[in-house]
């Protein structure tokens, strides 16, 4: 609340004139954080085709694009920072996840209808790998006030989509592919 | 402070009789968490051999274990919780990170020396990315109050380090492995 009327400027009173509680305030706010942080996740995906390059540049937009709201990523923090706390602010961010995953797995569904992406892989459980992926690098890379596990997960989800989602190569060419290559980093 | 009161029954000058500071009493505190937690992603670690199964088996304590100290893993809290705060706290949770992607680079390095794992793999980004997947998963599961997303994090971890990253199958079996292989689901 300190943090709130040194930035707006309002007594508590004037706020809670807006809010009808401490938990209302922190959900707005959450809220507001958290559209700016998918609206930088999404940046651009009108402009690519193909359902495995729209995964890979959502994966890029995560990993290379940062909210104006510094602190990271609004779901994570405030998923760990609710989890036994403010239920109506972990309600929000359980729906900001759904938001995300049912884009993710949106992408991921109509793949698998063009003939793109192969039809065994279920678009729920791979959009949810994606973000379990992206989310804890994330949490590291902060920690380690360093890029590396955000760029080591970039590469590896990029490669696994090349790998073992898209579709479309024939299987021969795939193997022919698989004998030419060099060891894998992950 | 008021749940440490209440659970010590000490008043809060007899806590800071112990302790420097409310800082310390916190870092003392994730130790004691850090290490419960821990000794749980280790257990039975000695009874297994062989690199990739003993990685599986860091990986399966993970999903399966949870320790007797509850609020999911202190590791990915406090490294959320003193992103912008208290600094201590935030060295312990990198030292925390430091043991584990040791301990997980070490079971890797030894897998390269013996032959058991591909040479190319970097055993550091390689642990970072198990880590990376496995507490975005465990964020996930507990903002969702289901295991799903860990069994899915377990499950790609594990085909992942069967195809990817184990060596010893020569090249050509792998190839007529492939070619049997069922379509996959993340």
């Amino acid at each position: 609340m300190a943090d709130l009327m040194e930035a707006t400027g309002l007594e508590k009173g004037g706020i809670y004139r807006h809010f009808p509680s401490k938990e209302a305030v922190a959900a707005e706010a959450f809220d507001y954080a958290w559209e700016e942080a998918f609206q930088e996740r999404v940046r651009d995906l009108g402009s690519i085709s193909g359902s495995v390059d729209r995964l890979k540049h959502l994966i890029a937009n995560f990993v290379e694009r940062r909210s104006s709201i510094p602190g990271g990523c609004p779901l994570l923090n405030t998923a760990v920072e609710s989890d036994d706390g403010n239920p109506v602010l972990r309600e929000r961010a359980r729906q900001a996840l759904g938001k995300w995953q049912g884009l993710l797995a949106s992408v991921i569904n109509e793949g698998v209808r063009q003939g793109e992406i192969r039809s065994g892989v279920d678009p729920r459980s791979l959009a949810m790998l994606v973000i379990s992926t992206l989310e804890g690098a994330l949490m590291i890379s902060r920690l380690e006030r360093n890029r590396d596990a955000l760029v080591a997960a970039r590469s590896h989800l990029d490669r696994y989509l090349d790998k073992e989602v898209r579709a479309g190569r024939s299987r021969t060419s795939r193997l022919q592919a698989n004998q030419s290559e060099r060891p894998h980093r992950p």
